[in-house]
């Protein structure tokens, strides 16, 4: 059975990722969601997925989890996903691990939520500013090293580094967090995307009692 | 400049990785040793890393942090890092990443402490004994599906999957975590592999001044 198993659109973040690395390659796999509850996890994707977690591939005999190990799979049947030229895939791939497993503070306090428009935290911690600054740092210095003529961190194609900093890009949208003119543009390039569009798109239909409070709450 | 910046070996888990995947590949890069200070940081890795942590590897004009970053660029050279067969890669990637992003409660109650000497804690918190039991299922299920005759988790070879999760195995003896026959197996197969050997020894060999009573006092 092929499937990849998501959480809500409207908040499931580490879903995105995986989902945008199993488009951009083309990969003939339907979604499965599952409504998330409380703490991101549910009695049923514990009983889906080895870690818990989503997302969740399954893909011609593989299993497959967590986003960044996603990724890798699809650059397999998509070699694009990761720059062509060895300095840049490993500039690409450090990013991509930073992202994996840092900015738990910025994760933390700016929960993904599709449905919140472009307002910002009544107040936000130093480590979360740490983060952001640290990740407008990268995007900048990566765009102004290898993007060449953009959009995107690695030029014209959306590839694995982008698809694991999309989340973030969302979530600068949506708390109206302000970042250098080079970090705008490619929030910009990356929210424009269609796969992007299509998520957004996606979430929005959704049910209502989908909604969480702990994550429509965050002020 | 080529070289392979570390922490102190007696501590730093993380360089550890970085360290068994750049000598597993046989790329010929120098170490270059920081002594830790409190928290894992100090001024000098700063102004070397880019994020600010090891490992950091600058190899002919590339510059790679993460260890998992480090663990795929080294692949790309000894490309047996990673196990042959699809399905079996898919696995070894999704564990690596899962051991990178996470078991958070494991990682801060246990430091590796290589001067530690099989002595258990006082307690461990639930959290903790969560994080143990999905390492040893990981590794049993691992080891039965993919394992063949081992002794590491994919076969013969010591793998970037087997280098993720180095540093557990150490804190698993450190600590003297009870664990299961499959496991303890590996641990041991882990523990006696001549590039864990070198480490320890090398860590022997660092000044006691290195030493920091944040780790050494984990009751």
């Amino acid at each position: 059975m092929n499937r990849l198993v998501i959480g809500t659109r409207r908040y499931s973040s580490w879903s995105l990722r995986g989902w945008l690395a199993v488009r951009a390659a083309g990969l003939d796999v339907p979604d499965h969601v599952i409504a998330l509850r409380g703490g991101g996890q549910t009695t049923e994707i514990h009983d889906v997925s080895p870690n818990g977690l989503v997302p969740f591939l399954e893909h011609d005999g593989a299993q497959i989890w967590e986003s960044l190990a996603i990724c890798e799979y699809c650059a397999e049947f998509a070699p694009s996903l990761w720059p062509e030229e060895r300095k840049a895939r490993a500039h690409a791939r450090s990013i991509a691990s930073e992202m994996h497993s840092g900015f738990r503070a910025l994760r933390q306090a700016l929960p993904m939520n599709l449905g919140r428009e472009g307002r910002a935290l009544n107040e936000m911690s130093a480590e979360v500013l740490k983060d952001i600054a640290r990740v407008d740092t990268l995007w900048s210095e990566t765009l102004e090293r290898f993007g060449g003529e953009g959009p995107y961190l690695f030029g014209r194609g959306l590839g694995n580094a982008d698809i694991m900093f999309a989340p973030v890009v969302s979530r600068f949208a949506s708390y109206a967090v302000a970042l250098s003119p080079a970090a705008a543009a490619y929030r910009d390039a990356v929210l424009a995307h269609p796969l992007m569009q299509e998520w957004t798109n996606r979430a929005a239909e959704e049910p209502v009692s989908w909604h969480l409070e702990h994550y429509e709450s965050v002020a």
